[in-house]
């Protein structure tokens, strides 16, 4: 007998059939002799209709009430759910947020977990009934209703599983897993059966936006083995664990493609001592994040500055560079979103020598021009023109034999 | 300065634009000097729709589940109305039930209130916050979501209002308060300046469905001063409180009509010690109220027996009877709906005699037969036939002189 936590998004509960769908995929879990704990998100579009009509009230509602207001989208599927399960004949239980123990800290909208006690639910399971939890909700230790922002059901789900010490933590989503590349870029594209957290946090940062960054986070720290699963079939997902030597055994695990970067250019910089650090802290002041960076000298004497950020933070970059370009010293900006970022990644790295060599020759060969290149331990990533993104990521697969 | 609790029920806060107006009316309540705590309903149809989903996926949904469900309709409507609050630079702040203290016991779908703590209320309007609080739903002591049932939203007002010892609770709704009579059926009718709660609650019974019963009793009890007015204007509506010796001064204070009953007839039953008493009780047991009662012998030794029921359970009565009849030695069961009930109502019957022949000489007048009456101390009922209904309500408004 295993003690399984399985999550179900907005679209797996969309409606009242398949929410009935979802039951008696839990029930078929029962059934095989495992204790099931159940996350749940919001049916899919209700999030969207209750924020509409608290900005429809209110341009800039109160974080503390827009917590208050999309926590009902949970607390409706938790007890239908319940019902459904009811209906098949098998006990259960939904528990909000707070009822399970949920405690995070006082940020509304974007709370933190502090803790999880789980309430009675390890008393709920052991008396053989599923319980059903909301996702994305908790409290403070004061009673307030909080949410944890994007992706917050992950979140959850990882958060529970770790409380309750359950032997894997099932992420149903309307993808199979994770893909050596994406399939709709990449037909020969193959669903990857075991993958590290540090490899699936690459990944996911550069587009293969399966699940947010910080539940993947949370389950390497506290070593919660999860599943990207399809909730339209029953094929086995994507394991997502702590590193084994035998995953470096290849030299590279998959290719991501991000075509939501911009380019930022800042030229005529005074080439002195602290130039460049003024304009990142301008921009860091901005919060905006930049990912890759290259910097040189031009023949004059000034320095030029390349860097990339989100395509959503470039006007924020612009503006703090522009208000911060007059104390430096002087210097031009501009910026372009016709540029791509192509990422091959994989822990195998760490022992198969060359593979950033081999990407670059990868490129060359199909007369593709990189503008930036960084690496990690793990990742090489480049970026190129636009118009190039979608040969390159399939000349990389191809190059990396990473096809079925 | 005075201390009110404002109750709006689901059709005044039933959409964006609503809502904005309830939050206008408590704004001009807080402008005038007063500390302002609110009870809101659900959006009206969302807990209709809400059932609905429950009752696709269970025909015969768990109660606790449903009380989960259920309650997120109010939680929805606290957000919002403090939100349009915000918007008037009126600061505001949302409670659920179990964040205002309405502690329950564990009835679910039928809770009753236990105790109200109130929780920080009290120092939130002192901060000059409105505090906005969830009607209908409740919690247990251990931290179950509860709701009290139909109604249930008057009595979180009025309980609010004396947890907080307030100095009155207004009722908004759709209706100017309480009237001599239906203004749909006597045209002149008066709204009621003032009433005692025990008038409140014979009117109310009788079908002037402003209030449920349980609220008024509860504002009795502990000694609620409520008002019903108008949701729609500003007009004065009916204050309801305890007796005063000046409410006696009027015989009657308005006339009731009721075309909710059914009238059920036993004939043929033996005429021996305990043979009604037995009917009843098999009437009880299917949880059915008995209203009116007539008994009489036959020439041929058999006694006769007629009650009137709600129509709603005429079915459950009539088969509670049919089986119980054999028992007690055979008897002959028919009903009809072709009944109406008229009252008139008044803590001025203890003191002004008469009333009743008063009413029974304005019916012969009018042609009315009489087929049953029922008499309490500030009321006096008469069954007649539904045909006569309209002419008899009319006829008793004018003959008691209660007109504009």
């Amino acid at each position: 007998m295993a003690l399984i936590v399985q999550k179900f998004g907005g679209t797996s509960v969309g409606d009242v059939e398949r929410i009935q769908n979802v039951a008696r995929r839990i029930k078929a879990t029962v059934d095989e002799g495992n204790q099931v704990a159940v996350i749940v998100s919001a049916r899919s579009g209700v999030t969207n209709e209750l924020v509409a009509r608290a900005k429809a009230i209110n341009p800039r509602p109160d974080e503390r009430e827009m917590d208050m207001l999309l926590a009902v989208g949970e607390q409706e599927t938790i007890s239908l759910t319940a019902m459904a399960l009811h209906a098949l004949d098998q006990p259960a239980v939904s528990r909000t947020g707070r009822q399970a123990g949920f405690l995070t800290d006082g940020a509304h909208t974007r709370a933190r977990i502090i803790e999880i006690t789980g309430g009675d639910i390890n008393k709920r399971l052991d008396s053989g009934e599923v319980v059903i939890v909301a996702g994305f909700q908790g409290t403070t230790d004061d009673g307030q209703v909080t949410t944890m922002g994007r992706g917050g059901s992950d979140l959850s789900a990882v958060a529970l599983a770790a409380a309750l010490k359950a032997d894997i933590c099932q992420i149903f989503t309307d993808v199979e897993g994770v893909y050596t590349a994406d399939p709709r870029i990449v037909p020969n594209a193959r669903k990857i059966p075991e993958i590290s957290y540090e490899e699936m946090l690459e990944l996911a940062a550069m587009g293969s936006k399966v699940m947010q960054a910080r539940a993947v986070e949370f389950s390497q720290k506290h070593d919660v083995i999860f599943e990207v699963r399809s909730s339209f079939n029953t094929n086995p997902g994507t394991i997502v664990k702590a590193e084994v030597p035998s995953m470096e055994d290849v030299e590279v695990r998959g290719v991501a493609l991000d075509k939501n970067q911009a380019k930022v250019t800042v030229t005529d910089l005074p080439d002195k001592p602290g130039a460049a650090a003024k304009v990142f802290e301008a921009i860091g002041r901005a919060n905006v994040v930049v990912d890759m960076i290259v910097q040189n000298i031009s023949r004059g004497g000034a320095a030029n500055l390349t860097f990339t950020v989100s395509i959503d933070d470039v006007h924020k970059a612009v503006e703090a560079v522009e208000n911060a370009l007059p104390g430096i010293g002087g210097g031009t900006v501009n910026y372009t979103g016709d540029i791509a970022k192509v990422s091959v990644v994989g822990v195998g790295m760490r022992s198969h020598a060359g593979v950033a060599a081999k990407l670059f020759s990868i490129l060359a060969e199909h007369g593709v021009n990189i503008q930036m290149i960084s690496t990690s331990e793990i990742k090489v990533s480049v970026a190129i023109d636009m118009e190039d993104a979608i040969k390159a990521t399939q000349a990389i697969h191809d190059g990396f034999d990473l096809g079925a």
